[in-house]
């Protein structure tokens, strides 16, 4: 019984009655957080010539379930009392214990849309600096490194897991399924930071993770649809790879047409945000199709900004976006790093042990497999094949959307699931770095040539 | 049973599990209709010469409860049947009426922070743009205009209900009390968009809603406690009289030493947003202040504002906030609208109309014990006093706290309840016209002598 609730019984049962003030100081606190830890992150990354979203990732694992519980997520399996946060406000102003706990989900549901409109915006950014038709030149070699990027290590990884752990056929599948992943968000925020990103490389790199994303989603609905009913639904496969075309065909298509129509209404409107609101107006709806169509949000946000990016009014719509997404991606970044729950990877607890033995064959694979896309790479002599393969391997939050939904499907036991988010987590803190070495040495070797 | 669904089974059990992504879906869409009505109100205001924030108003109130149901709140008592874009989802992809509930409670919970935020960025622009030496001057005619403003409506208002209308005590003091708001949020939106922000009479408007907003907490808390418990808890009323001054003063105090450490960091760091993320830490951890000890957190912000509008780096500051704040802030107008039920307007309803002869007192005594307020400004001859008088009359959102506390306290019959909502709804309506009326005379005046 503090001061703050002595003082003001009404108010606080008028609080009691309509959590959303409470609510809201919740939310208000987390951003604090994440802004400081994001911060933080990429200040050190940069006092360490790393790329900064590997920092803030690294922010995020520590004011995550992780380590500080500052920011903790009820769909992530987190409790109400294991927040930081929410003791933080239960100590401002005691709540009965239900009122608690949908506080609790709801700030953490306001902060996981928060990320996701984060992400949204990331790539809608991300279409609005890349150049369809610089995309469209290297769009054969992008679905070449896609499609190796997702048969060799699903294939790999059925088979080693099959052959060398005798697992069974279902989990096998689902762990190969989880090795096919590509963050395009992690990618290509890294390829932005380094000013690689309109590079011949970066534009594979970004098409490639684009399609991946495609394929992993259709992966996914295949492998999840054989762990429930045992056979392959061919009319729902069908479904995605026609949805995903004609999405995003469509999209581009539509939008040469649509493109003149955008320009002419931002120049008529005369009130503030006449270019900001009908270009979020386009982004988001087109993320909701992407979203209503079982793609994903992300997709349409990016085919959106390709759109938009052939407008003349790119330049100006790209520097007002630039301040909205310095605000919110860091939000998806540290989150993606506080979901992760890194004591799977003490070897000192015995029931990760097993794990561990697979994660490092997964780990592997999962480099290896992605490694060899660039090899595959034709018509482009000159190509800088190592950034390519380096460049898909980080798994991301599309790797942990694998992992939420096989764990759902039951198809993994814990240590098969341990080993699974090990290889997520590696081989998304490991490719930032990488992916800067690899363009350093290039440009190295072409100083020397 | 659509197609979306029928070929989805795996992917909609997923969903079941887990709606996050239908609520995304249902931010998303309720986001791209927001942006539609307020870029569609805005801009229609443009084209009859008013104020864009009165006709975002009425974009909100047509896309919300009282019309098309597009964006309708829980916590606002409606259900999700009532919902349209509940019902859209509902219909690419049928849920289970616990599921819909939950991820309509949620959708609408992240819409209101979303437009919480909007209002608490608002505010820290204003802040950004008024100037700390420039109100401190005006500050003790603020401080008059403020207290005539709460006094004189809550004096008529307590006297004409119990006189006229023979209410009860407890009801007339509510109703009284509601009187006093100010909606700080709409008076600087219109004053920011004729351009007298900065006026001296902008100044004072904007010194005395900020004075009256927390006299308006102060007299809910009191009245609250009085119609709970029958007496008045002088105790509460020193406690929050106190912590408001000592919070606004010692924002802005510390505001001076933290001033040179704000430039410093910013200065320091070398990541992208190295400006706007420090910036938003400090607003947003004001606005927590500023909910936690109970006052509101638009005023932490405003505050924040005010201290960096101290620093060397306002300018650039302010303009990566107005890009944020062209995307956040309309949500807040449009909600504000679209939590309005209109249907209390309607005189053909019988129960309304006893509330309708009620609402005609409230307004009366609304705009004319605010409009006084502008004979009390002492010291400025040339002062426009209409315009500060009429600056004071919107009540907006602060109109329906108090409409909802005095609601959940049982202190209101339902024709007493109809009237205020009545008089918030007309103040906050006439007041961006008459504002820029009065300010246009001026002007003309000016010019004619």
């Amino acid at each position: 019984m503090n001061q703050l609730f002595f003082v003001h019984p009404f108010l606080a049962a008028v609080a009691n009655a309509d959590h959303s003030s409470v609510v809201l100081a919740g939310v208000l606190l987390s951003l604090v957080v994440i802004f400081i830890a994001s911060k933080a992150g990429g200040e050190l990354s940069y006092a360490l010539d790393l790329p900064p979203v590997l920092w803030e990732l690294v922010a995020g694992v520590v004011i995550g379930i992780s380590a500080l519980h500052f920011v903790v997520f009820a769909d992530n399996g987190a409790s109400a009392n294991s927040s930081a946060i929410i003791s933080l406000l239960q100590w401002l102003e005691p709540q009965t214990p239900e009122a608690i706990a949908s506080i609790f989900s709801n700030t953490s549901e306001v902060i996981s849309v928060l990320a996701e409109i984060g992400v949204i915006i990331l790539l809608f950014e991300i279409g609005l600096e890349s150049n369809i038709k610089e995309l469209r030149q290297v769009s054969y070699q992008a679905a070449v490194v896609a499609c190796v990027g997702v048969a060799v290590p699903m294939g790999l990884g059925i088979a080693g897991l099959r052959l060398l752990f005798h697992m069974p056929m279902i989990p096998a599948i689902f762990a190969g399924a989880a090795l096919t992943a590509t963050s395009i968000g992690i990618t290509s925020k890294v390829l932005s930071e380094i000013g690689q990103l309109k590079s011949k490389e970066g534009q594979i790199i970004v098409g490639a993770a684009v399609i991946d994303d495609i394929l992993g989603i259709i992966v996914l609905a295949v492998v999840a649809n054989l762990a429930r009913t045992g056979d392959i639904d061919l009319l729902n496969v069908g479904y995605l790879i026609v949805s995903a075309t004609v999405f995003l065909l469509g999209a581009i298509l539509l939008g040469n047409v649509f493109n003149q129509g955008f320009v002419t209404l931002a120049n008529m409107l005369k009130t503030r945000g006449s270019l900001i609101i009908p270009a979020f107006i386009f982004a988001f709806f087109m993320a909701f199709i992407g979203n209503a169509i079982h793609l994903e949000a992300i997709l349409g946000a990016f085919a959106a900004g390709l759109v938009l990016e052939e407008t003349d009014e790119r330049k100006e719509l790209d520097e007002q976006v630039r301040a909205i997404a310095d605000l919110l991606v860091p939000i998806f970044f540290v989150c993606v790093g506080a979901k992760v729950d890194v004591s799977v990877l003490n070897p000192f607890i015995p029931e990760h042990q097993a794990g561990l033995v697979i994660a490092l064959f997964l780990i592997s694979v999962a480099i290896i497999g992605k490694l060899v896309t660039g090899l595959f790479v034709f018509g482009q002599p000159d190509i800088n094949r190592w950034a390519i393969g380096i460049g898909m391997i980080p798994r991301g939050e599309v790797g942990l959307v694998f992992v939420a939904i096989g764990s759902a499907s039951g198809a993994f036991n814990s240590s098969l699931q341990a080993a699974i988010i090990v290889m997520v987590i590696l081989t998304t803190f490991l490719a930032p770095p990488l992916l800067r070495l690899a363009f350093k040495s290039d440009a190295a070797s072409t100083l020397n040539t």
